[in-house]
C-alpha cells in the first residue's frame, strides 16, 4: 500500500488491513472468506457480514510462447512501473518496442524517447488510439513519428525471439523487430474470477455486476473500481473503464454506503486524456462509431483553432470535434487534441454531457475569457456553433 | 476596424460599413439616424426599418483636475493600447502608476514590470479584485508584491502633480506618488446616452434594456454587447459586466435575429479571468456577498490541491472555493486561483452554473485525468465533495 500504510489504517483508522494475504474463495451463503498468508503460506478462514470486493484489474498477456521471457514487461501498478525503470537504468536498453498504442504504449514511448531509447511501437489497429476517430489519432500518430518513434500498424505480436531467455526481438506477422525491451500494452481484463466463482454476477463486459450504489447482485456483497462495471450515461449500458478517476470514485460511493450513509455513482460518460510529446489529447461521449453500436443517431463536426488569443504568445493549435444528434442537438461527446491548454477543456463536454445539454445550449457557455487563456470564442463553442447550424 | 476592413465588408458581404462617422441622435418614430462625417464635418441623415445600437462602453473617468494631461491614460480598445505602448517606447518611464486594481491594473502592472518600470498600484478598496472573495485576492496581492509591484489599499485618487501639462505625481489621500506614466483601470460605463436621448429604456445598470433576443423595448431598434444589459442566470437581474465573450455572443444572437433567423442569448453566469504574474485566477457565479445581496441564501468551501498528480513535474497549488445554496445544495459559484492549469478549471463551474447542478451531482463529474493534467480527483471535485459533504 503506497499513500497510507497498514499501520496507519490500524492506528488511526481501526481498519484491520492486511497485505500479502491472497484471497482463494469467497463464500456468499456462510458469510465467509478463505485467504492465504503469502508469508507463512498458513491458510485463513475470515467471516463476514458486508464484504467489498476491489481486486482490480489486470493487463492482458496473449498466450505465445516467450511471453513470460527476461525483458518484457507489462504496467499496471507502481511494482511494475519500478520494475520498468529499473531495467532501464540497469540494462541500458538501446531498443525498445511497445506492444499496444493505447495510453501506455504511448506513454512509455515519449518516455523512452526521453530517456535516449529508440522505440518502435506495434499495433494491430489501423490507428493509434482506438478511442479517438481515425482524424483525430493521426495527428498523435504524426507527433510520434516527429519525435523519432517508429510506428508499425495492422500488425500484430505473434512471438518473440530469445537468447538465453531473454527478448532480443518482437516477432509481428510482417517483421521483426530487434529489442531489449518490450511494454506489453494491451489493455486489462476485470479481476473478476474469484466473484464468478463464488455465483456472484458477472455481466458481458467481465466486470462484476454493480447497481449505482455499488452493491453487487448478491446480498451483502459490494464491488467497486475496475473489477466492476460501470454505467455508461450515453449508450445505458454496463462498461468496464478501468481508470483510476472511475475506481476512486466507486470506491467512495460504497464505502459510504457500506458505512450506512447514503451515495449514488450514476455512471460515467468515458472520459480520457493522454499527452503524447507536445500533443494533449482528449474524449468523452461517444465516438460516432460507438453511437452507432447504441443505437442512437449521430452527426459530427471538427473545427481547428487556436488555445489562446491568436495573438498571445504560446497559442497553439487546437482541434474540437463534437459528435451529437441531429433533430434534438442533444451532445453525444467530444474529442480533442491540441497543444497545451487543449486538453481539460474535454471537463466542458464532460460536465455538459452529465447535464444533458443541447449543443444549441451550449452555445452561450459563459465560460473563462482572457488571451492568455482562450480566445474570446473558446474553441468548444467554436465547434457547438458549428455543429448547432447542422442540426 | 481591425479584424475586417471596411471594404472586405463591401465587397463580400454589401455591407455599407461606414466608419469616422460619429451618430449624434436617432428618432425611433421617424425612424432615422442623424450622423456627423467625421472626415468632411457634414451632417447626414440615414433611415432605417431595423436599427442594431452596438455602441459599447466607456472608461469612467473621475472629474478631477489633471485628468486630461499628458502622461495620464486609459485603456479600452486597440488605438488606446497602442498609445499607451507607445508611450513605453519613447519616453521610457520609469515610474508607473495605475489607478484600480481589477483587470486593467493587474495586467498592465506585469506587463510594465517586464519592460523593467517600476510599478504602484492604488485602490480604493481593502483588496485587489474586487470580483474575487478576499482571501482568494489577497494570493494575488502577495504575487504582485514578490513581483516587486507596490500596492496602495483603502486610498483614493485626489489628482495629480503636473509639470508643463505632463503628469509627474499621483495624489491620493494618504501620499503623493512619483508617475511617469499614468493608467486609470476604474471600469467602463455603457455608452447609452444616444438611445437614452432616443427615449430607448435603460436599466439601473446604465445599459439598455433588452430581451433574450437582443431586442431593446422600442420597437424595430436592437441592442448587443457593453451598451447593452445582460440577464444574470443565478441572481436573475440584469447586469452590465463588458466583457468581450459576452459582447460577441450578444452580437451573433442579434445579427441572426435581424436576419430572419431565430436565436437566443438567455444570459450570463459572471465568469471572468485574469493572469497574474505566476498565478491564474478566475470566477463564476456569485460570491456569498452577491449570493446575499439577491436573496439567496449561501455557505462557501475552500480547498488547497494540485493541478496535477502530485508527483508530477510542475505540479502547481491550486485554490478553489465553491459557493453553494445549503439544504438544495445547488451550485451557486466558485473561485479559483492557482498556477499553470488552474483557471480554465473555472469552465467545468460556469457549465455546471447553466445547467442548473447540485455539488452532490457534481462529485460525480467524469472529468479528464491524466498526471500531466490533473490529480485522480479533480480540485473542482474535491470542492464539490468538501461542499456536498455541508448540505
Amino acid at each position: 500500500m503506497v499513500i497510507r500504510s497498514p499501520r496507519a489504517f490500524r492506528e488511526k483508522q481501526n481498519i484491520d488491513a492486511r497485505v500479502r494475504h491472497r484471497v482463494t474463495a469467497i463464500d456468499p451463503r456462510k458469510r465467509t472468506v478463505r485467504a492465504e498468508n503469502l508469508e507463512t503460506g498458513k491458510a485463513m478462514e475470515e467471516p463476514f457480514d458486508l464484504l467489498l470486493i476491489a481486486t482490480g484489474a489486470s493487463p492482458i498477456l496473449p498466450n505465445i510462447p516467450g511471453i513470460g521471457a527476461r525483458g518484457v514487461y507489462t504496467l499496471s501498478n507502481l511494482q511494475s512501473g519500478i520494475a520498468v525503470r529499473e531495467a532501464v537504468d540497469r540494462q541500458n536498453p538501446r531498443q525498445a518496442v511497445l506492444v499496444g498504442a493505447g495510453y501506455i504504449g504511448l506513454e512509455m514511448a515519449e518516455n523512452f524517447i526521453r530517456r535516449g531509447i529508440r522505440v518502435a511501437v506495434v499495433e494491430k489497429a489501423p490507428q493509434v488510439m482506438s478511442n479517438l476517430d481515425p482524424d483525430m489519432a493521426m495527428l498523435l500518430a504524426e507527433e510520434l513519428a516527429k519525435n523519432g518513434v517508429e510506428l508499425f500498424l495492422e500488425e500484430s505480436l505473434q512471438g518473440f525471439e530469445l537468447q538465453r531467455e531473454e527478448v532480443r526481438a518482437v516477432v509481428t506477422d510482417r517483421r521483426t523487430l530487434p529489442a531489449d525491451l518490450v511494454v506489453l500494452g494491451l489493455g486489462v481484463r476485470p479481476n473478476s474470477q474469484l466473484a464468478r466463482e463464488a455465483g456472484i454476477p458477472i455481466g458481458e463486459t467481465g466486470g462484476i455486476k454493480v447497481n449505482e450504489k455499488m452493491q453487487a447482485e448478491t446480498g451483502g456483497i459490494w464491488a467497486a473500481g475496475n473489477c466492476a462495471e460501470a454505467f455508461h450515461l450515453l449508450s445505458r449500458r454496463p462498461v468496464v473503464f478501468a481508470l483510476g478517476t472511475v475506481a476512486n470514485k466507486q470506491g467512495r460511493v460504497a464505502g459510504i454506503n457500506i458505512a450506512g450513509g447514503r451515495a449514488v455513482f450514476p455512471g460515467v460518460v468515458g472520459t480520457a486524456m493522454v499527452k503524447v510529446f507536445d500533443w494533449e489529447a482528449a474524449r468523452t461521449g461517444l465516438q460516432e462509431r460507438e453511437a452507432k453500436q447504441a443505437g442512437i443517431s449521430s452527426a459530427g463536426v471538427k473545427i481547428e483553432a487556436r488555445t489562446r488569443a491568436g495573438y498571445y504568445p504560446g497559442a497553439g493549435k487546437i482541434f474540437v470535434k463534437i459528435v451529437f444528434e441531429p433533430g434534438s442537438g442533444r451532445l453525444l461527446g467530444g474529442q480533442i487534441v491540441g497543444h497545451e491548454g487543449a486538453g481539460k477543456r474535454i471537463d466542458v463536454l464532460a460536465t455538459a454531457l452529465h447535464a444533458g445539454m443541447t449543443v444549441e445550449q451550449m452555445i452561450n457557455l459563459d465560460l473563462g475569457y482572457s488571451p492568455p487563456f482562450s480566445p474570446a470564442w473558446d474553441p468548444v463553442l467554436i465547434a457547438c456553433r458549428q455543429a448547432a447550424g447542422q442540426i
